[in-house]
């Protein structure tokens, strides 16, 4: 097997690993996203992690089959990030000609959702799948479909955003500037706020009380939900029906195998996707029920957009040949 | 250009024509759906029309490319359609073995919506184009999407339906026991119901008072709304609001180039689609706006089915060639 590089960019961070071809990562570096002054300045940093991966792995370039990248916001047809909000450097980011120049080797520029989905479906829990939707469940939420044999790209690079899908006209304000958004709903930020929702709906006694916004978080929910907590307990059951009846409508639309959950909320386990499922076979039609399994990611949070991109390279070049 | 067979199994009628490589319908023939007793009955009948229409036309069975059929429900890979409610006779019919043991051609199933779609993408609205969305309201709401230069077929061929797609949570009461359903709200039968639920918000002096909910139907709520009644324009003002906003989460989520819109409700034609593309446009994120076609589908009504199910047949030897 050959090896791969995979890098993945995020608003936090940017996160490189040696891949070898069966799924494993031998060496990584990390280096934050948001002191980087410019798009040189990037590319600068990220040569330098590039060769000193390359270096303590004691990797030859021409040993590489590739170079695969996750990013945030879109990839075009040329190989630049655009639209992506949270990166500090300005959009039109021609990353892969870049890189292409550097290395000379083919570079493979993907939106992270997807580059996830390609995790899942090489190493991850959605192998053997040829049709199946990622839904990473976050501060917001991202999202991706696989369909017979490959990821639904869309014109120009641009399918694949679903968080601000509206599902509840004049529902909840989104960060986007509408109102309805999915990802108000339906992500670790959602169910914070159906939480404090429910907290003013009435004043029984709760724990919850004890917390502020920026304080809570799913992990702290699903325990005290686990505990007996009412209203813990109901806001992940509207969250669950939220996630069941989005299953439903992307099932009967895209007919998959199975939905990949991932993200914050996913941690969350058997309380937000057992009743979700249910949901979900409740609103599909008869045709569909039972035939579409929803499961936990496998690839550790940490990894999947390394590993991801690794298998972007993978993909590509076997979609080329 | 060779010769190709056409069939367009509806619930009203079955309609079949022989249509000539370039996309015209050389000749054709109907008969009806609901006095068919079983499918031996329904396989008799729809042999004896094909062997009338071949003889009408002096087409000898060799002539013929192979034979495309459109049909409700779905398609499964052995070529049966199953899931048509609204054929008289029971699920299961096994068309494509039946018609490919009685001709010796090659014989294409698909669900009637991809069927259209399939006809608009040769010969219609969608020529040229490699990502659209085909919508089709009448009734109820049909769908299906060409992706990357094919029809999004996901698992067993089971995607493809939307209008049971949940757009208002606790929503209006729909045909199918749930909820919220898109077609409860966009297709001609949601426009009726629109209608009808401003006709009892207040008591305002309208035309639209004068028709039962039988009699009152897309053409006369357009043409009231074109005479001034604020009744009429606002049905079509909320009509065009869900249209809008679903084209925008279609658009950001399929990436499409364009919507092919037909069905009943879209010969109100300018009234709805022009404020619809503009409320899409205003949901769509920046990097999709005026990006995205809304055109009227181009096929007529009536032939649609027919083209549409020869372009399927067109369609599947190239895709296996």
């Amino acid at each position: 097997m050959s090896n791969l590089l995979g890098i993945d960019i995020g608003g936090t961070s940017v996160k490189l690993g040696l891949i070898k071809g069966s799924g494993q990562i031998q060496s990584k570096l990390v280096f934050p996203t948001q002191t980087l002054q410019s798009i040189s300045h990037f590319f600068q940093v990220l040569s330098q992690h590039i060769e000193q991966l390359l270096t303590t792995t004691r990797t030859d370039l021409a040993s590489l089959s590739g170079i695969g990248i996750g990013a945030p916001g879109h990839s075009t047809a040329d190989g630049e990030i655009i639209g992506a909000v949270n990166l500090p450097f300005s959009d039109k980011i021609p990353i892969v000609s870049f890189l292409n120049d550097l290395t000379g080797l083919p570079v493979f520029l993907l939106k992270d959702a997807k580059v996830a989905a390609l995790g899942e479906k090489y190493w991850g829990a959605a192998q053997g799948m040829d049709n199946f939707v990622i839904l990473m469940l976050g501060t917001g939420l991202g999202y991706a479909a696989y369909s017979e044999g490959r990821i639904i790209n869309g014109q120009g690079g641009l399918a694949g955003e679903f968080g601000h899908s509206i599902i509840q006209i004049n529902g909840r304000s989104c960060n986007c500037g509408k109102q309805g958004c999915l990802e108000t709903y339906l992500s670790a930020t959602g169910l914070k706020r159906t939480t404090f929702e429910l907290l003013g709906q009435d004043l029984q006694g709760s724990p919850l009380r004890q917390y502020t916004f920026a304080e809570l978080n799913t992990k702290i929910i699903a325990e005290l939900a686990q505990q007996g907590d009412t209203i813990a307990q109901q806001a992940f059951r509207q969250t669950a029906h939220y996630l069941g009846i989005i299953m439903a409508n992307l099932g009967e639309q895209l007919g998959p195998e199975g939905f990949i959950i991932s993200g914050g909320l996913a941690e969350a386990g058997a309380i937000l996707l057992e009743p979700a499922e249910k949901i979900m076979n409740d609103y599909l039609q008869a045709v569909y029920r039972d035939k579409i399994k929803v499961l936990r990611a496998s690839l550790p949070a940490a990894e999947v957009g390394i590993l991801g991109a690794g298998a972007l390279v993978m993909d590509s070049i076997q979609l080329q040949a």
